[in-house]
């Protein structure tokens, strides 16, 4: 291997700033000015312009009246990974049939870090529903997928993630304490299933399952998601039952994928 | 515009490899080798292996056993243009409604380069659904939301676009004479909507309108699609009014947007 360190370096920061470049843009950034976006990336102008043309070129940002913005082929970088992950789409009619039974929107996450990420929703049809889109995150302490998915994780990793991580009380209800969340896991890991009541946002109740690979390593979790209309013993009664049979096909799914 | 020439080929280059390395997993290619993805990627193993370990580093890429696949962390780079455009959140509820009125999935999607790619998707719950993901692509001259987003463009563009691109029979009945599209354009133009039948796959039927922004320019266009299960003259009767009525909702959103 004779790799130049210099070039290494050089490689390095032309792609990893042409990707934080993408993500200067949001909502309340949609359309940005070179000067914007040299800003917004930490960049100098000279860089930004050149990454900018860069992606312009690529089809990936388009630049009208002096201002860029994103264009939708930006869809197939995150369909680069739908398409090369197997577990998004062999869920997805597992949580067709679960939304259809609990008549509630049920998801897919998985652990990145330090947050969980959906990566498949099947969305309740109502007037007024959570939007929540593919590739959303949230902190994993205050979710149940995010409970179920650490832990399932090796016992020293969520040692580690409950010293490290700051955890904020987003609701009034959201466990702060170290201690508290430790012990909550491994209540989680010893029943299998997680139920959060009004910790991520007040009025919000979820309960979670795990999804484990042939190995049994859980690799996703999956969750109905409902509002404090139901009861806490009203989602047990009737929310669980569907879940974990949901969480059960999807297991064997994957385990014959695995077999193939 | 002080930029040294050999400075922004090579910021081109690495940007523009990652992104290709990005590109080299699909869903027959979920786990690759180095080699791999140097060959798909047409680059030499030094800089597949830069670029992956820069990927790895941001987290975009992980290294399991020797072979390297993606993270639904790339999710967020889709995940940006999908949070700056406001055009698919605006018009999802209206799809909800248009996919509840007609029981058929709908869809709303944006012309890039020659491609319709799908920005905003509400499917009818059924056991065998066709599996239409957001940035799903599709050649424009043989889908309805594709010729409604052609006949929307200036007349030269339009005019250019038929007499460039390879029109391939994707199934019996596909138009691939340039003359036949030229007309049928002018006829989507003038009527304002479009009814595609088994033009992109045997039994599939779909019917597409326009989406224009507050200058009555054609930015998007919505459909409805079906199978041979209901006659032409069905979707007419049955799907046109409720689509041209969720296109017209959008529309007014849109409009309003600007005027805010």
């Amino acid at each position: 291997m004779s790799t130049d360190p210099g070039t290494r370096a050089e490689s390095l920061q032309s792609l990893t700033r042409g990707l934080a470049v993408i993500k200067c843009f949001d909502a309340e950034h949609a359309d940005l000015s070179l000067s914007d976006v040299a800003r917004r990336s930490g960049t100098s102008r000279a860089t930004a312009r050149r990454i900018l043309h860069t992606l312009e070129d690529l089809g990936y940002v388009r630049l009208r009246d002096g201002r860029f913005s994103l264009t939708p082929r930006l869809l197939e970088l995150g369909g680069a990974y739908l398409a090369s992950s197997s577990l998004p789409a062999l869920a997805r009619p597992h949580l067709s049939d679960l939304t259809a039974a609990c008549d509630e929107s049920s998801s897919l996450s998985e652990l990145d870090g330090d947050e969980i990420v959906y990566v498949a929703r099947v969305e309740r049809r109502r007037i007024m529903s959570v939007a929540i889109g593919l590739g959303t995150r949230f902190p994993a302490y205050a979710t149940s997928m995010g409970r179920v998915l650490l832990a399932g994780q090796p016992a020293e990793w969520a040692a580690e993630y409950v010293s490290r991580v700051e955890l904020v009380g987003l609701t009034a209800r959201t466990i702060v304490d170290g201690e508290e969340l430790r012990a909550e896991l491994e209540r989680v890991r010893d029943q299998g299933w997680c139920l959060v009541d009004e910790e991520l946002e007040p009025g919000l109740r979820s309960i979670a399952a795990p999804v484990r690979d042939a190995d049994g390593r859980v690799v996703a979790a999956v969750n109905v998601s409902t509002t404090t209309r139901r009861s806490v013993p009203e989602i047990r009664a009737q929310l669980l039952g569907p879940l974990l049979e949901c969480a059960r096909e999807i297991n064997t799914d994957l385990a014959s994928l695995r077999g193939r």
